[in-house]
């Protein structure tokens, strides 16, 4: 096993593995701030000794990897293994935890040329697979057999369908907002749901009261360190895929902010083993009424405003993960996009088009890119863009613009048509 | 560019590819019968030279290919190349086609255990995507631009998404019967979609008139033999990712009965070529209320019933491929079994319950693996249940189990699990 260590991206405090994870803590011990309606601050940022993993494994070794099952290179994550085989987890509950492999698309819409990498047909149909799965190999290494999380619907119905194929109880604390079809997912795959009569974060808040005194492992998004590394592992997919070139440009819509900083801790790490020479530009995509990422940048000062969106799942008037987020973008020497709603589903309609149905909160990255090409000088040809949630997770937003045709007989339609 | 000719089913009469494929032809010339509420008659099999493929083409090669890219191989399949590229397709295109590799995963409900090949994850998260592909590639290579389909939902949507991504116009026909998720997809791809106030048969024929007439490209299932063809794929994947050595026992829903005849074709392609040495059994599962196929094998007659199930997919008085579907199964020594849609339910339940959401027709397999282990003593631990399709394309049947939960607060929540 290497060692790896957790770090307080607040105040910069070291904690050993071993005692961050036999205590169960999420926060760092001395600064965190968990208050209702502000971002977090103490989240955990896990380091490994790049230096030995360096010595040890070559790029050229790291790129025979199969996109999607990070496990075959553990020393690049904070799970336990041996001889490169993973402890306590065998290898038919791996198999199933396999992501897509061949996520990257060539996309051309009108003039305009990116690549998507596509996480909707993962596991439950959406990127936060790829933190449920670290967080439950977590779980079970650990020895605890219940997780829990809040959820606005993604994340919940993601550890909901992990857990199913682990075959480990999960409890989901949400809010009773909740779209239909992500709430029938998390109850389907036989998940205990709490719905609660508040917002997403009373149901936060009760679901870490509920698993501190439970002892439930909490998967709770950000506050779970594990949930940033997890979702890294686009990166490593993504170089894989592309053979060890990078984009110049990673365009990702921001909610509570966690994925673009997994993404931006990947390719740092990329950076540190030595693999790449250059780290691609983090745009940050946002609804313009759930701009809290977009408004730090520009003020350097976080206010919280109640946010509103038709994408519900980067819908976060105080963004979990703000800081590390706004980091990503400003260490990159990216920005932030602010986009409307109108523009989220335009985008929506034309990946749809294009045979890519996505929920909003992934089609908003195509409305930034295409808004950033607009105002901006910069050769945006190589951009890759970050495709997170299915379409099919929120039918109720492609009913808006898919009214239900007209019903006509036979011989109507052949009058009409010939 | 390999030699393969037509073969009609019924009458054995041999065509060229030239004739067929240029004077778009579908049912045999000679014996075709497409009346309303009877299974076609007269479909047109592909045939290879298999003696020349096998001389130049080895198994340890084939067993090279990647899954899910099955124009890698291209000499199996009716579709013009060269020096082992497809003609008239990009390589671009051709990436926007990629099928899940790695589908094959390994479950154990209870004390059953089995192989699942998920197809729930491929383009338009169904089986279909493997006909509507070689139909898409086949269309492109004569020239045509539009292509139709009469469809219940899963092969219209699928045809929508695949045209979609290669930017080819496409109409579908659809019942006023058609799930509302369904449709949506058609929409959101950007089809022309036409409802007839009528039953699946009366689009289907709608969709024939008016498609000759304006000489679009017809992709009716069975109608059109390259949606059995497209549908062997499946076989040569789970070839492929068993590493040659197949399972004893392969469970397909049935409807009009063509994945049952493409898994055939596929099973006997690979013994022609001499890489297996016996083929699978095939067991087909109906829906009590969709029984046709069973029924044609127990009396050896076909007799119209009006159809009902929850299984939309599945739904077919009349099955269009009625007696390839028959010899799959007989000459295979396969059998039938027949599922209450209460079975088709639980096992619905128990699939999600592990982790898989399904459709019911897709789940159906389930519940006739666990029918035929109660009735039959038959050693059934090498099995293999086809998935067809995800459970997020029909949300009401999960409804149907999955009632609102009841919304409480938190203060309420913490008193009940503290």
């Amino acid at each position: 096993m290497k060692n790896y260590s957790y770090l307080c991206f607040n105040c910069k405090e070291k904690y050993s593995s071993k005692y961050i994870e036999e205590n169960l803590i999420y926060l760092c011990p001395k600064c965190a701030v968990a208050d209702k309606n502000q971002p977090l601050r103490g989240i955990l940022e896990i380091v490994y000794d790049y230096s030995s993993i360096k010595e040890e494994v070559s790029v050229s070794s790291f790129l025979q990897q199969q996109p999607g099952k990070f496990w075959t290179y553990p020393y690049l994550w904070p799970i336990d293994y041996d001889e490169n085989r993973l402890t306590k987890i065998s290898a038919n509950q791996l198999s199933k935890l396999t992501l897509n492999t061949n996520n990257i698309i060539d996309v051309k819409i009108e003039k305009n040329q990116f690549k998507i990498f596509d996480d909707s047909k993962n596991i439950t149909l959406s990127y936060k697979d790829r933190a449920s799965i670290l967080v439950a190999i977590k779980a079970m290494q650990l020895g605890i057999n219940e997780i829990s999380a809040a959820s606005t619907g993604n994340a919940g119905s993601s550890l909901a369908g992990i857990c199913a194929r682990l075959g480990i109880k999960c409890h989901i604390f949400v809010p009773k907002s909740i779209p239909q079809g992500k709430r029938v997912q998390i109850q389907s795959f036989g998940a205990n749901i709490y719905v609660v009569d508040g917002d997403y974060d009373e149901a936060f808040d009760l679901c870490l009261d509920v698993s501190k005194k439970k002892k439930w492992y909490n998967r709770n998004t950000a506050y779970n360190p594990l949930t940033i590394e997890g979702k890294k592992s686009s990166v490593f997919d993504m170089f894989i895929e592309l053979k060890g070139k990078l984009p110049n440009y990673i365009f990702v819509s921001a909610g509570d902010g966690v994925i673009i900083s997994g993404i931006y801790k990947g390719l740092k790490e990329l950076l540190e083993m030595g693999w790449i020479k250059k780290i691609p530009k983090l745009i940050g995509v946002q609804a313009e009424y759930s701009d809290a990422l977009i408004r730090y940048l520009e003020t350097n000062r976080f206010e919280y405003l109640p946010a509103c969106t038709v994408a519900d799942s980067i819908c976060a008037g105080a963004p979990r993960n703000l800081y590390m987020a706004a980091e990503a973008i400003m260490k990159t020497n990216g920005r932030g996009v602010r986009v409307t709603d109108d523009e989220i589903i335009i985008a929506q309609k034309s990946l749809a088009k294009n045979g890519i149905l996505t929920e909003p909160a992934a089609s908003a990255t195509l409305a930034g890119f295409l808004k950033f090409r607009k105002t901006d000088t910069h050769d945006l040809h190589d951009s890759m863009l970050m495709i997170t949630g299915n379409g099919l997770k929120d039918v109720s937003s492609l009913e808006q613009w898919n009214a239900p045709p007209k019903i006509k007989s036979c011989d109507i339609w052949k009058n009409e048509l010939l």
